[in-house]
C-alpha cells in the first residue's frame, strides 16, 4: 500500500454516512373514541422506540405545537398527530415503524399518510439490511402498508432521491398548505467546516454568526456539537414551524442537511443562505408541496428560481405530481467538477444527403 | 394442481413479453471527411446486426427520409444520421450497439445522442442478462458511453419506465422541435383483440377499419399478422414522420405499443384514438420533447390534456427536465381496478388538543 492508499483506506474505515433516513407518519383519530395527542406520550416510551433505531435522546425542547428531541444521530419531532424521525449513520430507522403505530393506536390514532425518503448513500455496503438497497426498504414497508408507492427520483447511476409514500386520506386536500423542503449538501468547504463545526473551535456564538439563526427567524434553538466534530440543531416556533440541521464536517464524507416545513412564497433566498454556510460542491433540493384548500397566493409547486445558483451546473430537475402533493427534486454540482459528456467528437455542420 | 392452477401455469409458460426495449442512436459527421448516409448501408449488413439481437427482417418500406424494416420481433428505422431499434420478447437489443457504432463510424459518423428505454417487464425473470434488472443494462451502457444517466420514472414497486441517456452535443438546441410519444398499453380488451389481431380473423381491411390508418394520415404502411396471433406495423411519411404499432393480443400477457415522432400541438386526440383501438385496462404515456430553436407556437413540454380520460384513474405524472429535452411519463389504470389505499380507517373531524 502506498501512503495515499493507506490514507484512503483510513478515510473509508472511519467514513460516516451523513445522509439521513427520513420518516414522516401522519395520523388521524381512528374512531369516535377519545383521542390523545402524541405529545402526551412519555419520553421513556419514545426512548424505547429509539432504542430499536439505535439512537438515544441528547436533549429536548418543546412549545405549544411541537416536542423536538435532539438525538445521538439526528432528530425526532412529535406533533399532536404527526411524528418526524430522521436518523443518519447506520441507524435502523424503519424498525421503529410498527412500535410508533402501536403507540399511536393506544392514543386512538390511525395512520393516514406515510413518507419515507433518503438520498443515495455514500457507503451503501456499510448499511445493515434492508438499507443496502431501496428495493428492500420498499419491501419492508409494503409488508406494513397496503398501496404504498416507491420511487427513485434522479440518476440510478448517480445522485438520486429515494421516496416511499402510502396514504389513506378521506379528504382530497388538507385545509392549509403543507410543505417540506430539504437541502442535502455534500463535499463541503473544508476550511469553513474546520472553523465552524469542530468541538475545539465551536463557541456559543458560532451558529448565530454563521447564519444558522437566520434560517428560521424567531425560533427556539437546541444545538449540539459532537466530539471531535459534527453538529446537530433543532429549531421550533410556536406556529408549528420547525427546522433541523445535521452536519458531518470531516473530509472524505462531508455532508450537511437542512430541512424545514416553513411555508414561503419563494425559497430561493433561504436556499442561498443555507448554501453560504456550507459552500458545498454538490447539493440536491427536494420540495414536497401540498397546496391545501386555502392555497396562499403565489404558492406554487416548487417556489424556487433555479437559475440563480451561478456557481453550480444544474443537473436533472424532476417534478412528480401525486394525488395530494407535488415533489420536486433538483440536483446541482459545482462547475469545477469534470464534464460528464463522453469523448468529445468534432462535429461539423449537418451533412446533406442526396 | 387445480384446473385453474394448470391454466395459470400454461399461461405463464407461453407468456410473451410484449413490452419492448427501445434504442435511439443519433449520429453526426465525425470529422471533415466525407460522410455517407446510414441509409446507404446494405440490408445484408443490418441483417448481421439483427442476428446479434435475435431478430430477422420480415419486410421493408422506404421513402426519401426513412428506411423502415419490419422485424420478426418489432421494428428498425434507419434515417440518414439516426437509427431506432425496437425489439420485444427476450431479444438482446443492446448487443447491437457496438456493431451499429462501428457501421456508423465507417460512414464517417460518430454518436452524439443515445436513448435506451423500456417499461417494466411483465416477466423479468424470463429475460437474459443484462435485461433482468435495469441496473445491469445501465452498467452495460456505461461500459460503452461516458457520462450516461439512467432513470427509473414511476413506481419501483409498480408501473415504471426505465430510461438511459448519454449525449455529447456541441449545439445547445436542435433547429427543429423533436418529439417521441409512446403509448404503452396492457390488459387489452380481449373481445376486441380476438376480432382484430388473430390470423384467422385479420383481413386486409382490419387495420383501416379499426382506425390504425388514421393515426399517421397519408403514411405508407407495412403490416404483418403473425400466426396464430400478434400484429406489427410500420408507417412512414416522406416528411420524416413515422409510427409503429406492436400488439401481443392474447390473454394473460396482452400488450400493445404505439410510438410516433409526429410533432403535434396537442396529442390528446391521438392518444384517445389509440386507446379506442385497444381499450386497455392500464396504460402509460411517455413523451420526449425537444423544443428546438424554431419552437413552434403552442408546443409545450407535454402537450396533452391529462384530464380527459374519464374511464381511467391517473396515477403518477412526472416531468423531468434534462438539458436538451423534457420527458413526461404518466400512468393510468382503469377505475375498475381495486383501490390502492390501505385498510380504510374511519376518520372523524380533526381533534383539538389542549
Amino acid at each position: 500500500m502506498t501512503s495515499t492508499d493507506k490514507e484512503q483506506a483510513q478515510t473509508f474505515l472511519h467514513a460516516f454516512e451523513g445522509p439521513e433516513k427520513l420518516l414522516e407518519l401522519w395520523f388521524a383519530a381512528r374512531t369516535d373514541e377519545d383521542v390523545k395527542s402524541l405529545r402526551t406520550v412519555q419520553r421513556s416510551v419514545w426512548e424505547e422506540v429509539l432504542e430499536l433505531v439505535h439512537c438515544s435522546i441528547l436533549s429536548v425542547i418543546s412549545n405549544g405545537s411541537i416536542t423536538a428531541y435532539l438525538l445521538s444521530e439526528s432528530s425526532f419531532f412529535v406533533f399532536d398527530e404527526k411524528v418526524i424521525l430522521k436518523t443518519c449513520g447506520t441507524t435502523t430507522l424503519l424498525g421503529a415503524v410498527p412500535k410508533i403505530i402501536e403507540i399511536a393506536c393506544a392514543c386512538g390514532l390511525t395512520v393516514v399518510d406515510v413518507f419515507y425518503s433518503r438520498q443515495n448513500f455514500f457507503f451503501p455496503h456499510k448499511q445493515l439490511a434492508p438499507y443496502t438497497d431501496f428495493k428492500h426498504e420498499t419491501e419492508y414497508l409494503d409488508g406494513i402498508f397496503d398501496g404504498g408507492c416507491a420511487y427513485q427520483v434522479g440518476r440510478i447511476n448517480g445522485a438520486h432521491y429515494n421516496f416511499y409514500n402510502a396514504e389513506n386520506r378521506i379528504s382530497t386536500m388538507s385545509d392549509e398548505p403543507e410543505a417540506t423542503i430539504e437541502v442535502l449538501m455534500s463535499d463541503l468547504d473544508q476550511d469553513q467546516m474546520r472553523k465552524l463545526f469542530y468541538k475545539d473551535t465551536f463557541t456559543n456564538k458560532t451558529s448565530k454568526d454563521c447564519g444558522i439563526h437566520d434560517l428560521l427567524p424567531g425560533a427556539q434553538i437546541d444545538e449540539f456539537i459532537f466530539d471531535p466534530y459534527g453538529y446537530s440543531m433543532n429549531a421550533i416556533r410556536s406556529d408549528g414551524a420547525y427546522a433541523t440541521i445535521h452536519v458531518t464536517p470531516q473530509q472524505g464524507c462531508s455532508y450537511a442537511s437542512f430541512e424545514t416545513n416553513l411555508i414561503m412564497d419563494d425559497y430561493t433566498e433561504l436556499i442561498k443562505k443555507v448554501l453560504a454556510i456550507f459552500n458545498p460542491a454538490a447539493f440536491l433540493v427536494a420540495i414536497y408541496v401540498e397546496m391545501g384548500v386555502k392555497a396562499i397566493s403565489n404558492f406554487r409547486s416548487a417556489p424556487v428560481d433555479w437559475s440563480v445558483f451561478p456557481d453550480f451546473k444544474i443537473g436533472d430537475r424532476s417534478v412528480t405530481h401525486f394525488q395530494h402533493y407535488d415533489l420536486t427534486v433538483v440536483s446541482f454540482e459545482s462547475k469545477n467538477v469534470k464534464a460528464t459528456a463522453f469523448s468529445k467528437p468534432q462535429i461539423k455542420k449537418r451533412a446533406s444527403y442526396r
